[in-house]
């Protein structure tokens, strides 16, 4: 597990509740599995895989699911299938950027181990960059770390940090990852949750936030230092990527999962990001209100009314903005490829600069 | 004129330079002008258009824009048009919902009137509602009144809050209207100006924030009311919609202007819009850096570096923040249809808002 | 009634069976209206309106839709909506280029004036040009007209050729306008059908085809001329639009209504359609299997299953392609602007090309 | 080599004139490459990978480019980043679904192995479904093949048929594969040319045509079998997929790029595809026009005048339609996987067919 979550430190964001485990687990039926591959031999190395499935039968009864690009310097597989059905059909993989295809055919390969009967698999894998900490011209991650997040994912709480596909990743110039949080959306006698996971590698510091307080700008790289060093010859930029997962129980079409996947830009925004250049700022939002047997002629479907999405909207960018910090809190300070170091943002230093922004009565 | 702008009242917002005006005429060439309409009688009327000329030549010199929709429950037409062709070919008009119509037969008129030799027109024409001000069944905007912003549009300091398409608008359950902003992009020996204007009628008051203070939640609805009684027999929303118009002199491409009409995202974001289910976020960027002949064979144009795009993202970003801010401190108390009224944005208790979440030392 | 249907003269497109009407009217429910205005003084007029309702509750009982632009150098209205929200909440207009905005504000009037109570309107109202015969600067389409177009709409036979939006029409350089047809779609016990209208104002010559047959080399400019002269002091083009609205009682959810416009491209580029520069190719497609009440909180709907599209994009391909000639086979040679006259495709020379082209056995 | 190409036959399509090699190579600088794998043990394997070169230094000057999905039933990687910059950064790679990864990574660590210097690459792999003769799960396309195609790749007449991604293909029911075409688009002074390939494994019989003769119905399944047998305990269906890549040495900007890759469904249309539900039909079009360079802080780029667009777009689709018969009319009888046979577009039926729909005089 990560040093401590955001709540831990006695920190609070946003007005709506959070599920049980604030996390994307609070949505009934999914689990998270993570692969973490930390070396020094053959090569260094800092990286893994994280692996969310909906519900284990993925492969057979589709999600309603859809994404937004904020900003598109970054892949994910399987988005043009998205774009057209609208349908989530495997596991959700998050890794490094050369890992995206070993890990792409390995939930291929892992659904023909398991007998899935199918012609072929249109799987959704996402990356984010971690070259500064990690070799990764080593191509390190392998199928058998794809099958072993797979198999290994569970429901309950996640772990946040330096695991999985979080393993190298750098946030707001300090050491970041991976961080999950959640919210309930109670209106009308309904009540669903929205979860979100992230994978958090973009940012200045200076543009970082808590709850709306410089935390960046207070904590900056005179008091702990960043990584603006020059990199594989080039100016070192602090462009990054960020991968976002939101999940919900409320019946959604596809559509509404687009609309769901684009408030990942607000909760971002609200922690300082702003989609730079070099960044992948890409968002998908599944959800599990509906589920599509694979080779259905009809499907009867449950949509949420459209006035009823705001407090979703709501509750996807509380969440995410939480998720990014709780990446933040919970990642721990590592040093890696070339000897270089990034720090752990540190958990007295955020304390005290929410302090000095607090209320003055 | 309206009340004040931001920095008059002594707050700061974001990191870099606004441009001599803090408005989007510190893009060279661009002019703005308004037509305001508030009468009593025959109905109660508050509405206007505002009408924004790229140059005076928009429509055989073309400009490289691009949109993005946030939320899309709104209008602006000639977005095929856009999508396709990445060229901005008529001044830009904002209004009120059911008056895009006149506005843009207006400007196809205009362009006959003036005796534009060419086949046909799509105009760019954006709307947001005030029909909670202003009688807006009694379709009140006229083709003169289009006519009248086109004419009398001009550089130099630009009206904000209650004038042109503004004048009925509410931001923030605050009366809102027009802003205005402006950064200044100075990298690699090159200097940019990003200059931003809003037409602002969106928000809930718990989600307002200026440079991340929850001011919305200091000036609640028991410090100044708000409208959420219900309207046309509906349960009110507090919805609304905020267009974003985004200049530039930077010589960029129609993809690279999509990419900074996306950052209105952002600025949006830190002032407290998440894209409600009612509302019409949407958000056209321009490039005054490249002019294209209409008829021309060839266009010789110049690109923005990729990685010089952050910093105009960042730019972006402040000044539609801003924008919106000044909207609000500019805009006035309007009392309008079935005597309804929309209060102003106090200044003074803006500023103790400001004050009580000052860093403590 | 325009002059014949491509049927009435022998000749038959596709393998799918036609609905009883061969007309988008062949979609219960829906009901389609025209307003046509020819006069010589003051101005020399072509032009009209059509009107098309999925059906006469559409203010408040909503359809599902979705759009494409295949080449978007043209205008529809309310895409931003559809594209957000998948909802089709207004009857569709299609008039001439400088009066959507007329036609469209019309729309929100009409519902105004029926007492719907809604605050706002986002209808949906696309264009083709036909200054070519009509003198469109004069601008001289009226709110009135297209209320008559939304009255006057009936069930039963479409009226095709030079009536409405069609009036003016060009296509493949012979008189163009108004074109409809359908399809059934009968698989695994359940029949749809698919029903299509154009206005087709689009093409050249020589790319004409019917049924694979190279009509348009066959009737070339030798044997009936086009309209290749200069027009308003730029060289003339063959470029124009089409217009295409698709309509199905299949139960589609909005992705799948995006992606059964998509499929008018199909039937477009049969009939000989490539998507010219200058031609504003747009596509909407709707669903009245589904009806989704205005203000619910939850909707059920159907969706048909993904393997069962494949019938409909079949279905869709054809009834564009046989639109599209029944529109040239109904329109009449017409004398209007500046004297200019554009000939109608004649009969017998069509019969005389398909014939040439028949098998030899 | 194939067994011919369709003008080998002596039969032509479209009006435009080919290139020299009536191949995408036409186009200056455009190399290509195949590894083909066609084994029995220990698995019974038909498959192989493409690669298109833009030019040998695309890692580092990019090449503006722009994609589109008919019918996203399929997987192309790196088009998020295409949609966001609209930059080529890399060899394109054509190979089978459940090999797009491992040809993805190795597009990467080519590059690495070259010793280019970049942070992270984001190659385009695209994919079409070989399952049916080949035994795709046992994932045989290697690192290796992904070598040895962009090692191999060259200039002049480029291998068609059952090469390459196209060995184990199926396209209407014949044997499919790779095929190729161009067309040169002279105006105005200016010759550019538009060369195609396509990787082609999509379609139902009854609606191929050949320059508008139904081929499909005249050589139908009791002339020639199809493979409508079950298949993987699903019924049987002729979705396939079809990948289209279109190059051009005109100078056009991204936004122009993706309106050249629409123009393949024209072409695909025409010969016959419909977008069924099952295929991935993606098309994506660069061109070596302008050339950026990876780190520029500027770059000076020319664009083709909008309405110099009409004629590429016809390029563009009588290329396509072209390349698709050349890879039916080379690629030649195989028998693969659980000892199915997919067979060969006869020439001589073919010719036949074309003859008998041959104008009668």
């Amino acid at each position: 597990m990560g040093r401590a979550r955001l709540r831990d430190l006695g920190i609070k964001l946003g007005r709506l509740s959070t599920g049980p485990l604030n996390a994307i687990t609070d949505v009934a039926g999914i689990v998270v599995g993570h692969s973490t591959l930390i070396r020094d031999k053959p090569a260094i190395v800092r990286t893994g895989v994280t692996m969310i499935w909906p519900h284990r039968d993925i492969f057979t009864d589709y999600c309603f699911a859809g994404f937004h690009s904020f900003n598109g310097n970054g892949e994910m597989t399987g988005t043009i299938w998205l774009a057209e059905q609208g349908l989530l059909s495997s596991p959700i993989g998050i890794t490094c950027t050369h890992c995206v295809g070993v890990v792409r055919d390995a939930i291929c390969s892992y659904a023909a181990k398991k007998g899935v009967k199918q012609a072929f698999h249109l799987p959704v894998v996402a990356e984010t960059h971690d070259g500064w900490l990690s070799d990764a011209e080593t191509f390190p991650v392998t199928e058998a770390m794809a099958h072993e997040a797979l198999e290994k994912a569970k429901g309950g709480p996640v772990e946040e940090g330096n695991v999985g596909g979080g393993t190298g990743m750098i946030c707001h110039e300090f050491k970041g990852g991976i961080g999950t949080a959640s919210r309930i959306a109670a209106e009308a006698g309904d009540s669903f949750t929205v979860g979100v996971l992230v994978q958090a590698n973009y940012g200045a510091r200076d543009l970082l936030r808590v709850d709306g307080v410089p935390v960046g700008r207070e904590i900056n790289h005179d008091v702990v230092p960043g990584h603006r060093a020059p990199f594989q010859g080039a100016p070192a930029t602090t462009d990054g990527s960020i991968i976002v997962i939101l999940a919900t129980d409320a019946p959604l079409l596809p559509i509404q999962c687009q609309r769901l996947a684009r408030r990942a830009t607000t909760g971002l925004g609200w922690a300082g990001g702003i989609g730079a250049n070099g960044s992948g700022d890409i968002f998908l939002a599944f959800s599990t209100g509906n589920c599509i047997a694979r080779d259905a002629q009809h499907a009867d479907v449950r949509m949420l009314g459209a006035e009823r999405m705001t407090l979703l909207f709501r509750a996807a960018a509380e969440a995410t903005e939480e998720a990014i910090i709780n990446a933040l809190t919970a990642a721990q300070t590592m040093t890696g490829f070339q000897g270089r170091t990034l720090y752990e943002l540190p958990h007295d230093k955020l304390k005290q600069a929410m302090a000095k922004y607090r209320p003055v009565s």
